[in-house]
This record gives structure tokens, sequence and C-alpha cells, in this order.
């Protein structure tokens, strides 16, 4: 049995614990920005490591020693006192004598569960009664055929789709098999460094929606704002699978967004759905019942057996994310962590170098390169000997890929670059 | 943080380990069946608690005093065993530095994962190399479309269908929107308390497959023998979901087995696929991509990110009931309860009454109702104070339902038993 985190605390004068209270022990969060709680009774706060100190100071200490820093790009390090928790209460959970691997979806148990976790996810989110919060299977990549499906008419639809980057390739290609998309802009030719000059994009008019791909994941491309769709019907659909609950997003502007959990909120085999109510319901003939948004909005994601554990963990995570202060506070931490990683990059003098275009990258997910190709191997190595794993790129872009997601202590990031540094020294 | 089960024992002098080693501790299992390994080099052992005394006389400390007698249809009781090993590695997965949750489905720990699971599941079922197994998402509803979509070429492609009840009737409605099924029997004009005589089948020469559903969760029919496909293709497609890997099967026979994993073998949101490969590759081009057995065959399952977690907890119990001594031994565990259970209703004299005729009455979920059903309620709440919880009947049927998977033990059956006479001679 492990031993418990060092840095769990147990609160002296913990708040009075309702049926419907925190998941972990309770410390008041300072500066915690107000999100109204939308069936919850009163927000529900947790103890997360790196509430217990000085943020802009935390130690290598930041997780147990028997952990690995772990950048991989989904599915991708969760916060450990999340896992610690899931971990005391996995094979019984709270009393009711059964894990919640066990419980059977209708009963009371998981629907407290999953009513929670939409719940925290409307507040993180200011997700307004306009939106149904749908908890799926089947990734992005069944999302890519739903979209279409749900809503297109026919084959014959008009849609288009800004293509940053290899996932926002791959949701095109997708579409063709359900409407008929257009690519309106592509990075392609510049190998995926940069979004578009929103201003002289041409939208057609007749368009069912406009698609983006919020974050590219494999190619470190990110939205910081996000173009008007200028469709008849203004319909935005973006899949923010890797900047999911990164930071605030205006949710008002989007007719659907759409995420994997298995980056920023749980483990893989979750997919959440955000979707503008009156877009329910138009589903074509051919479209496969899992697949149809009205089957899940009207049965409450419990049309079938939902991932349940999976949504138990993202419900962890949300909670966590509420009681770090919300996404205001989540977004600071994550810029903080991403600037000392750039600025590593840019001022190496060109032994490492960031292929993406300054105003763009992600905040998420940097790919750097070595001015010494051949040096890629060694650094990788001598990285995972330092117990920072998974730096290695994907396979289609190569060189190094950081993930370094709302999970990822500041202490990785300083660990990594002072790593970076000495093997610059070393090797420049 | 729980403690150790009583149950768990650690071997004086274990096997010795190599990198595909058992997850749990190593106890020699007497009269087990050769299974031949796929991959591992050897079979993996583990000490289930049912081991470790007389099978016959398991005792009512079957489980620890904290739990349950979990008797949902699905979402369902798992070993005590495996949840407490997934309790003892989920923060920090042997060495690994992450849990389960956290690895990258592509790299090595994830990889041995994933292969570990299908070898011991090919050993469970003596699945031979003519077939492709597949660790999906989206429950067996998802299935219900990939079948049609794979094996048809167009809508006009004709099928046959028995319904014997709730789930194989869901499936023809899903099948007739990519193929024309004719239903070539149904039982609902008797409630669904019977299948079909296999000889007076009027079976469709050129259908492309037979469907049937092998195990009816909510109506407690079972087939005990299949019929033979007499359609040109020879194709007999079974929804397994509910007694997969209860009992050995002859995989041979069939030319797709798909089940949703959480009965048997896991959690909810994994689905495994057994499917003859000559079947792979004919899909209609409106199949959405995950919904292409092509795909996921082609990539080891691994085309997106599977649920990870899942497919780990189905590994648990796969290694579990090798080690129980396969399916053979399993079967024989399943007999002893359900026969238990239904001499207790055919012996009431009519105060439980089972619907179902008892050549076909399911191993896995017993449907009972009481002669006077105004006692239905009291039933459940006195079986709930006893810690024998979710013993109601399907909202479609009524009356109450036992459901008796894999891992509920004798001793739990045996506690119900002893309170339905109980409640018989105070009620009767």
């Amino acid at each position: 049995m492990a031993a418990a985190s060092p840095h769990l605390v147990l609160l002296q004068n913990p708040t009075k614990l309702t049926s419907k209270t925190s998941i972990f022990t309770s410390i008041p969060t300072r500066n915690a920005p107000h999100f109204p709680p939308i069936r919850s009774p009163k927000p529900l706060s947790i103890t997360s490591s790196t509430q217990l100190q000085d943020r802009s100071a935390i130690a290598l200490s930041a997780q147990s020693s028997d952990r690995v820093f772990n950048f991989a790009a989904g599915p991708a390090i969760l916060p450990e006192v999340v896992l610690r928790k899931a971990e005391s209460e996995l094979v019984t959970w709270r009393g009711s004598g059964m894990s919640v691997m066990e419980m059977s979806h209708r009963g009371k148990e998981f629907r407290s569960i999953i009513e929670k976790a939409e719940s925290d996810l409307r507040s993180l989110l200011s997700i307004s009664s306009d939106y149904v919060v749908l908890f799926l299977q089947g990734g992005a990549t069944t999302q890519f055929a739903a979209i279409p499906l749900n809503l297109c008419e026919s084959g014959d639809d008009e849609v288009d789709y800004l293509v940053t980057g290899s996932w926002s390739d791959k949701a095109v290609k997708e579409a063709q098999k359900f409407c008929t998309p257009n690519v309106i802009w592509s990075g392609k030719s510049e190998k995926y460094t940069k979004t578009p000059d929103f201003d002289s994009l041409e939208q057609n008019s007749n368009a069912k929606y406009l698609h983006i791909c919020a974050n590219e994941t494999i190619h470190g491309v990110e939205f910081k704002n996000y173009p008007v769709p200028k469709n008849k019907a203004e319909i935005l659909v973006a899949d923010m699978s890797s900047n999911f609950c990164s930071k605030p997003v205006d949710v008002s502007k989007f007719g659907i967004i759409y995420a994997g959990a298995q980056k920023n909120v749980g483990p893989s085999g979750v997919t959440i759905v955000i979707i503008r109510k009156d877009l329910i319901g138009k589903a074509q003939g051919i479209t496969p019942v899992m697949l149809d948004y009205k089957i899940h909005a009207d049965n409450g994601s419990l049309y079938n057996t939902p991932p349940c554990y999976g949504i138990y963990m993202c419900g962890l995570v949300f909670e966590d994310l509420l009681n770090q202060g919300g996404l205001v506070e989540v977004e600071k931490k994550n810029i903080r962590k991403a600037q000392i990683l750039y600025e590593t990059i840019d001022k190496s003098g060109g032994f490492y170098r960031s292929p993406v275009e300054k105003s763009v990258r992600s905040l998420m997910n940097v790919p750097f390169t070595l001015e010494k190709s051949e040096l890629e191997e060694e650094f990788i190595k001598e990285a995972s000997k330092e117990k920072m794993v998974q730096l290695k790129g994907h396979r289609s872009v190569g060189g190094m890929r950081a993930s370094i997601y709302n999970a990822m202590p500041l202490a990785g990031v300083e660990k990594l670059v002072a790593f970076m540094k000495d093997f610059q020294a070393r090797h420049g």
C-alpha cells in the first residue's frame, strides 16, 4: 500500500460536511472567483498540494518521490491529490459498500456523482442553461462524425473548416463522409505553425458551421481568440480536447465545444460535449443512436451505460480546479509554466528551437527541436534518467514535445528547464 | 486508507517473476485446464479469495465486512481481490512512476497491459489466430450499428435476427438504419420467456448474418446452445454482454462475439469485439471511422486513445479468471449459484415465481416475482438492510432481479436464499 502523500493535510476546523460535500478536505481558497453554483448548494473546496505553499515557489517536492514528471500528450499527468483520493475510496466509495466501478449507473450513488461533475464543470466554465453538457464515449474522433451527422441534413450541406494541424485535418476527412466540407484556410504549407488572420477568411455564407481545433496537440498551435462565424446559422464548433479547462472560455461564442478528457480533466474513455440546446434533435437518418445528441440529452448521458469511473475521475478533477480558484487562477499557472519553457528555448541561441509563431504558441503542448538533431535521442535518455518522461515528439513531426497540462506542477517545468540548460552547457 | 483484505495472502515461495509476470501473488491452481498461452511465456496465476478455501463452503466472510452484496445488472460487482490490487497500484503502477490512468497509450507500459489482457482473454476462450480481439468504446449499443455497417454492403442487404428480449429488440431497431433485418423469431408474445426451436427456424439464405443475444439481461433468457446459421455466408453474430466469460464458448462457431465489459469482466466504458479476420475490411462508406473494424484491427485497438484504465481492469479480471482455473471452473461455480437460487424459487410453493422456461433460464440474471406483489417493496427494503442491494427488477418487467455474475461469491447467493426463506416464513 502506498504511503499517503506528505502534501495532503487535514483541516483543523473542517467545513461542515453534507451529503453533497467536498470529496476532499476543505481549505478556504483566497482570491477564488465566485462561480455561481448550479446544482450544488455551495462551492466545494479541495486541498491540492499547490495551495499549501506560495505558488511561485513550488519546490521539487511537488509530488511524491516515487512519481515521475510525465510530459505525455495524453493520456497525461493527473493531479496527485486526485489520484490519492481515488485510491482511498477505490474499493468502497463513501460508505456505499461498493466501488464506483461497480455501481449501477441508474442508482442514487452514481447519479450524485455525475450530477456533481456536471454542476462543477458548469461552474468552472460558467455554462448557461442554454447549453447541455454530455459525458460520452469514443473520443474526439467520434465527434468528428457526430458533428456533421447532427448539424447537417445531408451529404450536400456545406461546412467550413480551418486546418491548423493534424487534428483539424482528421476532422475534415471524417466530415467528408457526411457533408461537404470546405477547407477555407490551411496551415499545411507552413508546416502548421500559424493560425489565420480572421479578417481575411472567406467564409461560406451557407455553411452549416465553422469548425476549428482550439489547440493542436501535435503541432502546438493554439487559438488565443476565436473567429466569428459568418455563416447563416452563426455556429462555431471547437475541438478543445487538449486545452479544455486550461483557461476561461466564453462558451456562449460556441455552438458546440467538445473534448476528450484525457489531457486536462481525467482518464481516457470520456468525451465531454457542450452543445447549445437549439442544435439538438436534427440528426441525419444514418446517425448511429450513440452519435445522436438528442438521445443523450434526453437521457442525461444515461441512455446506455456511460463510462462511469472516468466520469467520477473527471468530477474529482473539476472539484480540484474549482478549489484552486477556478480557471482564472489555473490559467495564470499555465502561463507561468509555458513562459519559462519558451524563454529557455528562445534564449538558447538556437540550440533549442520552437517552430511555432510566437503569438499562437500553445500553453499546453510545447514542441521543440535541437539544432543538433543527433542529440535528441541522448536528450530524451538523460531526461528519463532524471524522471522526466514522454518528451519525444509525435512521430509525424519529430523532435521533442513537452506537454504541460494543468496537472503538471511548476516544479516539473522548472526541473525540465534546469535540465535543458545543463544539457546545453554540456553539449552546446 | 482501507485495510488490506484478510483473504489476500503472500506466497512463501513465489514463482520467479518476469517482466510479463503475474499482477498478483502466485498460487498453483489445482485442476486448471491447460489453455495454450498466446503471447505470455507462461500462464500467470493469481490469488483469489475463493482459492484459499473449499469452494463449496465459502463462508459469509467472502468479502470484507464494509462491502455489500451487489446484485446489480451492470455495472456490477467486481472481484474484491481485483479491486484491492487496483487500489494498491492506483497512484504508481509497478515502479513506472505514474498511474495507469496517466500512461500514454503508445508507451511500453500500457502496451504491456493491453497485450497481456488480450493474451489472457485468448487463453480463457481459446481464441484462435483466425480472430482479432478488439478493445473498443461505446457499449453493445454502438455494435448494434457497427455490425450491419461492417457486414452489409448497403441498406438493401438482408439479415436475420432472433428476438428473445429487450436487447435483441434494440439491436434490430438500430440495424434498420443500415440494412434490412428480418425478425425470423420473436418471443415477445410470450413475454420473452423462451428461445426458439432451432429446427423450425426459417432462415433467409441470402441473409448476411444471423444475430442473437446470447443472454438477455432484463428477461433472464440464455441460449444453452446456438443455432447453426444457414445463410450463404454462414455467419452467426452474438451479443454476449451479460454472459461473456461466464462459461466456455466455442468461438469458432461465431463470426462476431461482442460484449460490454461491465457485467462480468470489468468496469463500464470498454467493449470487447472478437471478430473473424475475413469479415474485416468491407465497411459501408457511411461508417464513422470509430465504427470501422478494419481501422481498429490494423491499429491493435490503438487508432485513437482507448479506454486505458478500463482495459487494465479487464486484464486484472482475466488473470483472476485464469487463476480460478479458467472458464470450466468458473462455469461450475455459476451453475451452483444459479441452482440454489432457482431451487429456492421453485420450491417456494408459488410464493416466488420465475417466469422463464426452465431449459433456458439464465445463469447470470435471475428475474423473479412475488405472488403477493404488494410485498416486493418490503422485500427490497429488508434485503437492503441486510446489505444485499440492487435487487429491483428492470422497470420494463417489474418484480425482482438478482444478477449473479462471476464476481458474486456463492456466499452472497447463500445469504440471499436464506433471506428469501426467512422472508417467506414471515410473510407467506
